[in-house]
């Protein structure tokens, strides 16, 4: 019972005449002439396991109650498929088992759904509640193997590279960041909370203080944040910090780590370096801070071209300050309709736009309910910078910048996606950078950190905390795959006097400053050395990696909002004893 | 500001004559002759950098005002030191820094303690205020980087092996296990719940389910139990599950990956297999299911010669189903005087010894006050068991079973450490095995499971469910090394038959059976493999191999009663607006 030569989807033609023991999982049984066929199945693969009553009767009874699922234990002999018979689409497909003894190590009832890929369509809470069943299957399977053979690679780079890999609390002390704290009742100290850290920034910065000089953590962080797809309450992040490094310094060794993990993982070359983007130039390019540059029907400025025009939506957008951008669809005249432009116009309405102008461009020219706005020369004007050709449709926003830029940017990706512009092959990394410093809130009539308060500003901008902090650049980078950020970083602040304008300067008072970051403070005190560093979302990275397109599946006991997955995302009842010891009471309405 | 030639620690005579860039901090500077000498540290060790004003002005005078802990960037050449300035006790004792440029990154204030091994003996409480200088000194950060070494080992071997890596939650559904849980209210579900795990157990276990077949995490656990230098309340397990194993093979695995973990960070070699030892014999031999067998001075039963003997303390204690037990203190007869025997029996009281017996054996035999009560022939019969000699010393405890191991096992150790018979360079690991399944607690009337509810019984054992249930043996093994145990495992139940049976015996009525595990019987309903597998304690494995004696000098960020370690141990409050979102209120006396 307890010897394995070869996992099932590894017996190989070597292996032909050998003895073996293989264990795993019935995925079909069938009865061909006499003959009982089972696939089995364990996570390599699937072999074809051969009884015959006439050489093994006992194997044969065992091997005729066996169903789907059962878990069987296999004595036998490798041997050569007849012609014919060889399975070109199976890896072990050539060879076959011819069992002299059949083991049934533990039955099964019949699964609520077929252990195979195309069980995907099978709706999720299903899936969900037999989590342990949907594990089975090999697409989520090898997600979750990939899932290790990627933190595998990051730990031998960042290991080979001077890296140490250092634990850091998750019972923490809250510290206001963006997202909401799960928060932890201290049975030891009375009415006080622990709170399980959003991400392990300040331990990170105090191991820097330490002089540890190269940390690591493969991290989990929490965000009591309501579910999505792309969003789960614990995540898991690959968690970086160093010494002596400047913006690019960090910047080179974290793309050497992706370009590591893409080669070991995917076995693709990445070439490096990696491209590089301002913020600003992101915005205006794509329409996004986090472009996927797969393909390009890129936003075209046409503020200066229309601020004369007849088309008081384009002359007034650009006379209150605003823009006029368009995107250029190659060959979509014929493609949209009027009613399919309607229903491109109702898709930008909620990013702000109050609609979507057009124009298609035919032989004669531009053609539609806003030509008539342009005369032959700004027709033109429009065209050059458009790289109009016959055929094309041009789709324009005008509004605020912010606005044309989200309505645009959204735009764009919807369309590439639509017309499969998008070559799903690709991986395209590359860097934001510049990004503002601040960002300033007009409700609220305060200036939040655009990243976090512990990024330091471009050196050329450390005087302009009173003069201009709204133009302040940051020195902080974000790593994008295919219109996904995968994280970020940032040189941070290891000046207190630094470190106390940015307090300061995001509205916080002394006393405030002093309470929250005073153990920071402090700590600037005893020769910080200039650090930064980098946090990439793990989950994410596996999912593109993977060709997934929910996060859920990168993980192997995910939360929804159903509350149906097994065992992992129910909380449940405490008793009063154990909420007496913690010193709370269940608050009724 | 932004290179480094080479780490402090790892300039070498190689390097003599080159230009070199060097990051780290002030850990003394020396003004001789006119020159300033700066031993510059990081985490590699020092160097001497030497600033002489005539070659390099500027640099002498921002030399001239640096501190201790003052951050550095010095430019210099490498040269070879004069005979006779030589340190033989520095890595980098044969050159020095000729510095041209020294540049102040960071200043300092006068740290509260000195950045250096022999501060082990300033007060913990200080130390771990200012945990982030603390950690700056070599043991403590040599101690973090053998963690991070011993788990990058751990990793190495397990990968190899064909291991995954797979991440479990945090946020899981209380199951009443040993300890107390930490509870974290739920905002979603109004009223519940969610327990951070003590072990990933349940999760480990359905991936067997789910045929990931090798299983591993380095993983946080948590339990919120008060705290001791040997507990934290949270910690790090190397957890490990694997499917179609028995359990000499999960030990030989285990022992493999110790034995290599012994040779990456040690550099030692452990010789496998490890010995085995039962539990009775352990208990038997060293008073101690986790002996120590650095040392000798194991337990002698003399219950049968002493069970006729005229003195009833002895005779009693064995016609009442007890034991007598000696230990035998080699050359102890003149180390250890009357009032030295009197403190070890107020030594032994706590462990619930009524007294401690004791005899010296002297040229003319065995003498003391109750020598007496034991004729010639009967002094014999406890010379020769005890392989006695003139000049050792006999001492006894006469009690119940485990009150004569408690007792013995704890005096034992420390007459072991005492008298220094414990080799510290010695890494004596074992295993425990045959393990009772079941304790019996006489107060509640009630079974307990030794190991946890999981835990498959020994093959021979299946049936005594009903009629035997104390005297079954479980499939279980405790890896033990130098008297600590680093953790254990089982091979688990797999069958949804004796699952039940278990959870009936450990007194749980169908209800609550289904409603705390019903998703667990549910899932051994659909084909589950035999498995089993092991957990050990990374914080006292590096605490063993690092050769600490405090668990809190394995972890970066440790918890203290005193909550005094910087923001880690301390919860803080939480706002009213907080706390009703989580639908909880603090409970006020």
């Amino acid at each position: 019972m307890f010897g394995r030569s070869y996992y099932c989807g590894e017996v190989n033609p070597e292996a032909i005449g050998e003895q073996v023991s293989l264990k795993g999982w019935v995925q079909k049984r069938r009865d061909l002439g006499g003959l009982i066929f089972i696939d089995l199945r364990d996570r390599t693969g699937i072999v074809q396991i051969v009884v015959n009553p006439e050489e093994a009767k006992d194997a044969w009874e065992t091997a005729n109650r066996v169903r789907s699922e059962y878990v069987l234990s296999i004595e036998g002999t490798v041997s050569k498929r007849e012609e014919g018979t060889i399975n070109p689409n199976l890896k072990t497909g050539s060879i076959e088992v011819q069992a002299s003894a059949v083991t049934v190590l533990n039955a099964s009832k019949t699964p609520p759904f077929q252990i195979e890929d195309k069980s995907d369509e099978v709706s999720e809470d299903v899936r969900l509640k037999y989590r342990y069943l949907d594990l089975r299957r090999p697409a989520l399977f090898n997600t979750l193997k990939m899932r290790s053979d990627v933190t595998k690679a990051i730990r031998m780079f960042l290991d080979e590279d001077g890296f140490l890999d250092v634990e850091t609390p998750i019972l923490t002390k809250s510290t206001p960041e963006g997202a909401r704290d799960y928060l932890v009742p201290s049975r030891v100290h009375e009415g006080e909370f622990y709170a399980l850290p959003q991400s392990p920034q300040l331990f990170k910065q105090l191991l820097m203080v330490s002089g540890f000089d190269k940390y690591y953590q493969i991290a989990r962080c929490f965000r009591d944040e309501d579910l999505r797809a792309d969003r789960q309450p614990e995540f898991t992040q690959v968690d970086i910090e160093t010494s002596f490094m400047n913006q690019d310094q960090i910047m080179e060794m974290a793309e050497r780590m992706m370009s590591f993990v893409m080669k070991e993982v995917k076995g693709m070359d990445i070439s490096l370096p990696l491209p590089r983007m301002t913020y600003a130039g992101a915005m205006g390019r794509f329409g996004s801070d986090k472009p996927d540059t797969r393909f390009a029907m890129e936003l075209t400025d046409v503020s200066e071209q229309t601020a004369g025009s007849g088309f008081k939506v384009f002359s007034g957008a650009v006379e209150s300050g605003g823009q006029v951008k368009l995107i250029n669809v190659k060959g979509g005249a014929s493609k949209y309709s009027r009613k399919d432009i309607d229903a491109l116009t109702e898709f930008v309405k909620p990013y702000g736009a109050k609609g979507l102008a057009w124009l298609k461009h035919e032989e004669e020219g531009l053609k539609g309910p806003i030509a008539k706005f342009f005369a032959e020369a700004e027709q033109a004007a429009l065209i050059a910078p458009a790289g109009s050709e016959p055929g094309d449709l041009l789709l324009f926003v005008a509004d605020s910048k912010p606005v044309v830029a989200d309505a645009l940017g959204a735009l764009r990706l919807k369309l590439g996606k639509e017309l499969g512009l998008i070559d799903e092959s690709k991986f395209n990394f590359l860097w934001v950078v510049d990004w503002p410093l601040l960002e300033f809130d007009e409700k609220e009539n305060r200036y939040y950190a655009a990243h976090h308060p512990f990024t330091m500003p471009a050196a050329e901008d450390l005087d302009k905390f009173e003069s201009d902090p709204a133009g302040m650049q940051a020195q902080a980078y974000d790593l994008v795959l295919n219109g996904y950020e995968l994280g970020g970083g940032s040189i941070r602040i290891f000046e207190k006097e630094i470190q106390e304008k940015m307090f300061a300067i995001l509205g916080m008072s002394k006393e405030q400053t002093e309470d929250q970051f005073g153990f920071l403070l402090e700590a600037f005190e005893y020769g910080v050395p200039p650090h930064g560093g980098i946090a990439l979302g793990l989950d994410r990275i596996v999912m593109l990696l993977a060709g997934r397109t929910n996060l859920r599946d990168t993980i192997a006991f995910p939360k929804t909002a159903s509350a149906s997955c097994v065992m992992t995302d129910a909380p449940g009842q405490a008793s009063d004893a154990q909420l007496d010891e913690l010193h709370i009471a269940r608050k009724t309405k």
